[in-house]
């Protein structure tokens, strides 16, 4: 059918079974081929066509409300409800958001990218649906990876508490973004291979009935006892003990086995947990055949290979795996380094240090705050651990950061993925938080490097580091192609660096922008004005030393940060220079203002921003202007 | 014995059973002596006597390492490593730290303050430990109510899935500090009443080799399997189903029995997790019988009669109660509100809220980050959470608040209570870091009162807010007794007060700084120096007009805030000002410096950091020589 007619999912309720698998055929081909023009989250979501179909054909929504956990897997949900004409711009700059965006639909009724908060929220419609007397079904659809975040376990444990009515989805496709890791997901294990637990559950019943029947055939019979016993102890029992009624295995792909589910979800009392079994990128064989994760989400490809458009130049190699392979350069010779990930191994190219230490790598699955405290119980024992987080996530683990590894001054080295802005993914993705979070925090050293070669150096830095934590940040995408120095050294803690001198103002300011700084530095001089710039590469401590000579020398200073103004960088500048009786100095910052910054691209962002070489030359023209005017 | 003479546990290892009972009661007479002139955690310490002396006795600390998770219940620990002598300190200025303190003692291998941080700690020193291929035991001791932290469930899911040898001690007391809630309370119940787990497979197992045999008795025998099989259903299953070895119950009060299945324990490859039932408050009558978590911490009491001993003053209501009783007023007329705590009905004063609209009031548990998330899903329904939460405990919110709350630009009220200095419960527990996480994040409204008078306006304000999200901080500990209105008004947002006037400097300070300000300022005036004191009751958004006018006067200008100067209050003042080109205005900062603050009274931590009237008179004597000299 034409996708593109689609307004809402009011249409499915006619639909026959037959018609369903053609719509569901039909979505496939059509997502298949716009991501391979704009790239996506393919593989999550051509898991999810039958069950999303289902979904909105069983329930009214948005009356029912689904709620889409991490919500990259929400595009066919998109489609149904009337957005399959916006895909030409997904992900990009002022086009349809790769996540449930409220202000795109009034189907989209929560709005998701970290993940592991849907149960929660839907705990929460359910309370104000139970007060307001209204009756409908709230759902939350959450993967088995996200199922292992905290705040999901907190959830389970309050709903099974509660026992209000909400219908639980699993979506279980054996992996999350890499291979899963948990004892839960052990547990899943075993409930997928035991077959239907509602069917089991009936056959002992029946079983113990016969019991006094049978007969000579009794040890037969105690044998299958036995059997069923196992059954029952590796089926639904966990989600039971929990306060929920388990449903499942379902067939994620097959909509006899869904309809019958959900309609008996429906009917049941209190809250249950629904397991479907999807596969992720069902019928497009590359995604299909996939088991590292390559597939979940990816930029443009050619349909026919499944081959990955390449860029016309090879890049130079990501920060990810920069950081990654120092890390496992270093631990060669360093028997203390431990890599912790929270469920980001290939995310944060940690494969090669998997694959030469397996036994000092630890995958620990979505579970931020966990990862950060088992860092800091690894360097209680004077090992060295590194923490490698994205930005965002470790948004998550704030107060581990704090209460566990600072307040203790634990040597854990962070390694800050991704940090500032990130592009397509968006506002719920935007690294721009993270030095305002984290610089009041005592004890810990904060820094961003210039350049990868500086950033091999400053993670040799990290890990030689022994005074308390450490965190390096580091951007999305791939380094300059700079040449990279054989010997590592430790960078000084504290220092910066004059990458060119000026008399005019002096630029401070770190990782992403110098090149921009240096720009404008260079455009400025042709003008006649003479621009310092410093490679603020320590946010925290400062340069104390160079930031009094510079304030010594009563010259505009201006910063400039791709993170949050509010708190940020700048912030510590004017807070030194007042405090050190610097109250005349002018000082102007220029970052990222105080509102969520949506998807686009990076440049787009920027320029949005007013983040670019030209507004950084404008505002140096007029700072110029006031030390002229002051001379 | 003389407990003053324990250097450190080893004497422990040739005590009979007989002498080991004699101990715990001389133990239990000192904590409840001590503790009757401190104060203190008297109910979770006489409840883990045994406990602590059996651990001590089975393991050789600090070999083997003890983590006490939340850590208050470590006094006993503290007594049989050599600090008795030091309780007469306990919780004071430079005494005896309340919690597990590195410094204190090499047995105290993990620092604890915040909950449900002992298994991942404890995770990462068995990494450690297997690494360095070391021979210990790492037993970390939770309690049931800490286990509903989301990081606890995390550890357990990464501890049952790693399989690697730990024992975690599972303090189940029934009750955390208020009455437990959530599922796995529920299952923890279960298993209480289902008796010796081990036992009833032990039965299982020979009832089905029996069945061949057993004949006539055939229709009895499948009721008993029924019965074992309902026992197996609310046994350690679901902590087997986690990948542990399940031992217990076992009666934490009983040598005989924590001896036999710690030794048990020791045996077991892989994950254990024995389950210990302790009666909180054990051997002290009025702390055995308290029900609602009264004796879980006090202050001074009279030992014969279990009456608090009172101040000499009754003093005016707590700020917990202030709030909260007016969100139960206008609960009355307003149906849209609903109050959620995260354990602390009683700490946050919800009982009365509780008992008139039961309905209406979630205690989720200890699980910050569920507590916000469902805070954000009752806001996307129109109504109006109150989120009562300490600022220490937000911290674990933190990216709930940015990413669910914040950013979705949701009506929830965050009453963040204990902001500022707490004293007693010492560095794990200052809310000192609130304003420094939360200025930075768009679309929150951040305010704190002058007194309950204020605050009682400004909870009617941020009930009748509905632009997004706003949040309230009050201090610990009584209000003022100022005259409270009888009508509540809505303070416009972002509006400042001028309390007192002044040509020659101005302080912007709010809350409980605003005393000291005044004071100071009154002082000063005797000097012929004339102190403009602002009540900066919005920290975020500034009164924007307000500070331009005084920005204009160009007057030197203090901030003094009971919360770190990184990136606080006075930080945002100097951002505002070089923004609007106020370069050259003289402003210093007056707050809590970069370091982690230890326990003691508010006003000693408050002299030593130098946040005292005679400090602020100080400050501004020089401030107001700058302003002379320069007119």
């Amino acid at each position: 059918m034409d996708l593109l007619s689609i307004k809402d999912p009011s249409f499915l309720k006619n639909l026959s079974q037959k018609e369903l698998e053609a719509l569901s055929e039909d979505i496939r081909r059509f997502l298949i081929e716009k991501l391979s023009k704009t790239g996506g989250h393919i593989g999550p979501n051509l898991g999810v066509v039958e069950l999303t179909i289902a979904l909105h054909k069983c329930f009214d929504s948005p009356k029912d409300k689904i709620l889409w956990d991490v919500g990259h897997q929400s595009y066919v949900h998109k489609i149904l409800t009337g957005r399959a004409c916006d895909f030409d711009t997904l992900r990009q700059y002022k086009g349809l958001c790769g996540f449930p965006k409220m202000v795109e639909s009034e189907h989209d009724v929560w709005e998701t990218g970290h993940s592991s908060t849907s149960l929660s929220a839907a705990m929460g419609m359910v309370i104000a649906r139970d007060l307001k007397k209204e009756d409908s079904h709230i759902i939350p659809v959450i993967g088995d990876g996200a199922l292992t975040g905290g705040m999901a376990l907190e959830a389970l444990n309050h709903i099974g508490h509660e026992k209000k009515d909400m219908i639980v989805v699993l979506n279980d496709n054996e992996m999350s973004i890499a291979p899963n890791v948990g004892a839960l997901h052990n547990v899943l294990g075993r409930l997928r291979t035991a077959g239907k637990y509602q069917w089991v559950k009936d056959e002992l019943e029946y079983i113990l009935k016969k019991i006094p029947a049978v007969g000579g055939k009794l040890a037969s019979t105690a044998e299958r006892i036995k059997d069923s016993l196992k059954y029952l102890l590796v089926s639904g029992v966990f989600f039971e003990e929990m306060g929920f009624t388990y449903l499942g295995p379902v067939d994620g792909h097959n909509y006899e086995d869904l309809f019958e589910n959900l309609a008996y979800a429906k009917k049941i009392d209190g809250p249950v947990l629904l397991h479907v079994i999807t596969k992720k990128g069902k019928g497009y064989t590359p995604a299909e055949t996939d088991r590292t994760g390559t597939w979940h989400g990816t930029g443009p490809y050619k349909i026919e290979t499944g081959d990955f458009v390449k860029p016309a130049v090879v890049p130079p190699p990501s920060w990810s795996k920069l950081v990654s392979e120092t890390v496992r350069k270093l631990a060669r010779e360093d028997e203390r380094v431990v890599a912790i990930t929270p469920a980001m191994p290939v995310g944060s190219k940690l494969e090669g240090f998997a694959s030469e230490f397996p036994e000092r790598m630890y995958d620990v699955g979505i579970a931020e705050q966990h990862a950060a405290t088992v860092a800091a119980g690894l360097a209680t024992q004077k090992m060295k651990p590194f923490l490698a987080i994205y930005s965002t996530f470790l948004q998550r683990a704030y107060d581990q950061v704090v209460h566990d590894i600072c307040r203790q001054n634990l040597n854990v080295f962070i390694g800050i993925d991704r940090a500032g802005l990130v592009g397509a993914d968006g506002e719920t993705h935007q690294g721009v938080f993270d030095i305002a979070f984290l610089r009041h925090v005592p004890n810990l050293v904060l820094m961003m490097p210039k350049d990868e070669n500086e950033g091999q150096h400053m993670v040799k830095t990290a890990i030689s580091y022994d005074d308390g934590p450490i965190a390096m940040r580091f951007p999305r995408g791939n380094g300059y192609g700079v040449p990279m120095d054989e010997t590592l050294q430790e960078i000084p803690i504290g220092t910066w660096e004059v990458l060119k001198d000026g008399e005019d103002a002096a630029i401070l300011t770190f990782g992403t922008t110098i090149p921009m700084a240096m720009e404008a530095a260079e455009q400025l001089e042709k003008q006649g004005i003479s621009v310092k710039v410093v490679n603020a590469r320590f946010i925290k401590p400062l340069d104390e030393k160079m930031l009094l000579t510079i304030f010594g020398q009563n010259i505009p200073v201006l910063t400039i940060e791709e993170a949050v103004l509010q708190g940020g960088f700048g912030s510590t500048v004017l807070e030194f220079a007042h405090d050190k009786g610097y109250h005349h100095v002018t000082i102007e910052r220029m970052g990222i203002p105080d509102r969520f910054i949506e998807h686009g691209s990076v440049k787009e962002l920027l320029k949005e921003i007013g983040l670019t070489t030209e507004d950084v030359v404008q505002k140096l023209q007029t700072l110029a202007r006031i030390k002229q005017k002051r001379a």
